[in-house]
Formats: structure tokens, sequence, C-alpha cells
């Protein structure tokens, strides 16, 4: 679809190369940009320019980042010695607004998925490796999804990991707090009874 | 979701603000943008600020334009006297790609549709007026979409046009070429028996 404007085909191209936009969102987004104010569309490329010219990913943990070391990192009362293993930046924020955690985090930036062509060297694995190896870590947490992927990834790190004797765990999986048994899929059901814990 | 970045969470929240895409899609994007080559990030950036800063609608159609007057409009090859009136700036793509049509467009950018809050002032229906009145147009031919609120458009339009003298005809409704009778729905049979044409 050739519009009379070049510069607005170049605008669908580049929106339609963007991951889950296809042509017809793209088009809609384009002329959306061409009906806004001009503020509000020079804010959105602003924003584009920003994010690249000043985050990244800390180069220790992974996690995002606007300087070398994370907030995280370089948070001096956190303490150094656990670190828990998630997949996204975004599971940081979900565990951290918990306020249950104080120990530091690594972001593997995806998960283990023979099946979609992602093996180990695939995520943010060697440096995690490297970083236990210097010797700070004691304890390492485990917190990737609970589901195949996920799963997979958590005995592929807890298997790496274990020659170099430190505490390894995973996080626990059973019946979300506040639903019912009765809706509970079988997988987790059987979870929550295998991970069962003794009341005291 | 607060990520570690206020430049990460503004960008999620500027692509949040676009049509059709939902926060997830904004945290894909975001993402997205701080994975890919500076080079492609930078791209949609200038993509977004030149369609801001150099496209508009023609000052005469309504179509997309680089320039006070569009390069159909400005095209003295095309027959002023014939306006075709579409809903969007990509139907006159669609209809200019036949080769069928030397005339002029007028570009509604949207039909009537009363139960979505549209009325006749919502689109670019007054210029259209004023562009008959001029005394230039002899023939309008109507080719909104042939769905509910194109039809109404179409039929608004007529009776508004009417009283001017001119030529008013809609676009014919019918069968696609190509396809089956039989797989095609009862309106669009309907209208191809009603708008049916005598052979010489």
């Amino acid at each position: 679809m050739e519009y009379s404007s070049r510069l607005l085909s170049n605008l669908i191209d580049e929106f339609a190369r963007l991951p889950s936009i296809g042509r017809k969102t793209a088009q809609r987004l384009a002329f959306h940009i061409l009906k806004v104010d001009r503020e509000e569309a020079v804010r959105l490329a602003r924003a584009i320019e920003e994010v690249k010219n000043s985050v990244r990913y800390c180069a220790q943990c992974g996690n995002i980042s606007e300087s070398e070391m994370c907030l995280m990192c370089s948070d001096s009362r956190r303490n150094p010695a656990i670190v828990c293993v998630v997949e996204q930046p975004s599971d940081v924020v979900a565990l951290d607004k918990t306020g249950q955690y104080q120990g530091q985090y690594h972001v593997l930036h995806g998960s283990i998925s023979p099946l979609d062509g992602r093996g180990p060297d695939d995520i943010n694995l060697a440096s995690l490796l490297a970083r236990v190896r210097a010797g700070v870590v004691k304890e390492v947490i485990l917190a990737t999804n609970p589901n195949v992927s996920g799963e997979a990834t958590a005995m592929y790190i807890s298997q790496l990991l274990q020659p170099l004797g430190l505490n390894i765990s995973r996080i626990a999986r059973g019946i979300p707090m506040g639903s019912d048994l009765e809706y509970s899929d079988q997988s987790t059901l059987a979870r929550a009874l295998e991970g069962r814990q003794r009341m005291e």
C-alpha cells in the first residue's frame, strides 16, 4: 500500500517491524501519529531515543539500569550473599514489591526451551555462573516461572550450580492465597501436596 | 509496574497511549526497543518526528500530503470536474491502483455512524460541500464502504448535494470478480440482483 507520502509509508514500515504489530495495526498507529498533537508525537519519539541512549542492562545482574551497576546491585543494604534468579526484569519488580526479600537478583532474560530453540547459551546464565564462582554468593533462590520452560530452567541451573556447594532452593509452587481448591488445576494441586510443609 | 528505570517506565506509558496497544504490548515494545540496534530505534523515532513535521492533510481533498495541495489535486492531467468521495486515504490508493480513474478524490476520514457517536460534522464533509459549490465539480462518485455506516454516509451526501444539480453516483455493489455465487452472502446477492445491468 503506497500512500502519497513517502514519509508516512516509511513510518508504517517502521511500526510494522515491531513485534506483535501487523500491517493493519502499523497503519492505524501511523495515522494516529498524523492525527495527534505535535507534542504527543514528539514525546513518543523522544522516549524511544532516551531509552536507547540511557537505559542498559546491569553489568552484574542483567536487570534494567540507567548506570553500569543497577540500583539493586549498588544498594549496600541488600545482602550480596543471596541471589534470586528470575526470568524477566518485571519479575524483579513483582518480587521486590513483597518487601520480603533483601538479597540481590539475577535476570536471565528468558528461559531454556529447546522446543522454541532457546538453549542455555541464549539466556543470561554465563554471568550468573561467573558471579557465583567469585565466591560472595552463598545462596541461590530459583524463581523462574512455574511452567514447563521455567521448571526446566530451574532444574538446569540447579544441576549447574550443585558442584559449587551453595544453598539452592526453588520458590514454592502451590495453591495461590485467596483461591479455592475446587478451582485449582490438577498439576497445581499435585504440586501443593508434594510440597506440603509440616506445621509446628 | 515500576521498573528500576524511569525512562523505561516512561516509554511504556507512551506506547500504551497508542490506540489498540495495551499495557502488555506496550511493555513488549519497550523491551524490544531496549534490545534492538541503536540505529533501528533511532529510525523509528525519526520516522515519527518526520511524519509530524512534514505530513499533513491536503487543503482541498483531505488526502495525505507533504505539501499544501496533494499530488492528486495538483496533477493537471487529472480531471477536476469529477470527484470520487472515499472514507480513508488507503481507499484512494486502492482505487487509483486500478488505473481506471482519472478524476480527483475527496477523503472524508471516516463515515457517519450515529451509534458510534459520529455525525456529519465529525467527517471532512464541509470542505466537500464548499468544493462542489465553487462550481468546477460536475460529477460526484460516492465510494464509501458498502457497509451500514458507509451506505448511510453515501445516502446523506447524496441528499446534501442533490439540490446542486450534479451527477451523483454510487459505486456498484455486487458479487466480487472471481468469486462463487454459492459462497456470497444474502445481502450481497440481493444487491447484485437489484443492481443488475442490461447486456447489449
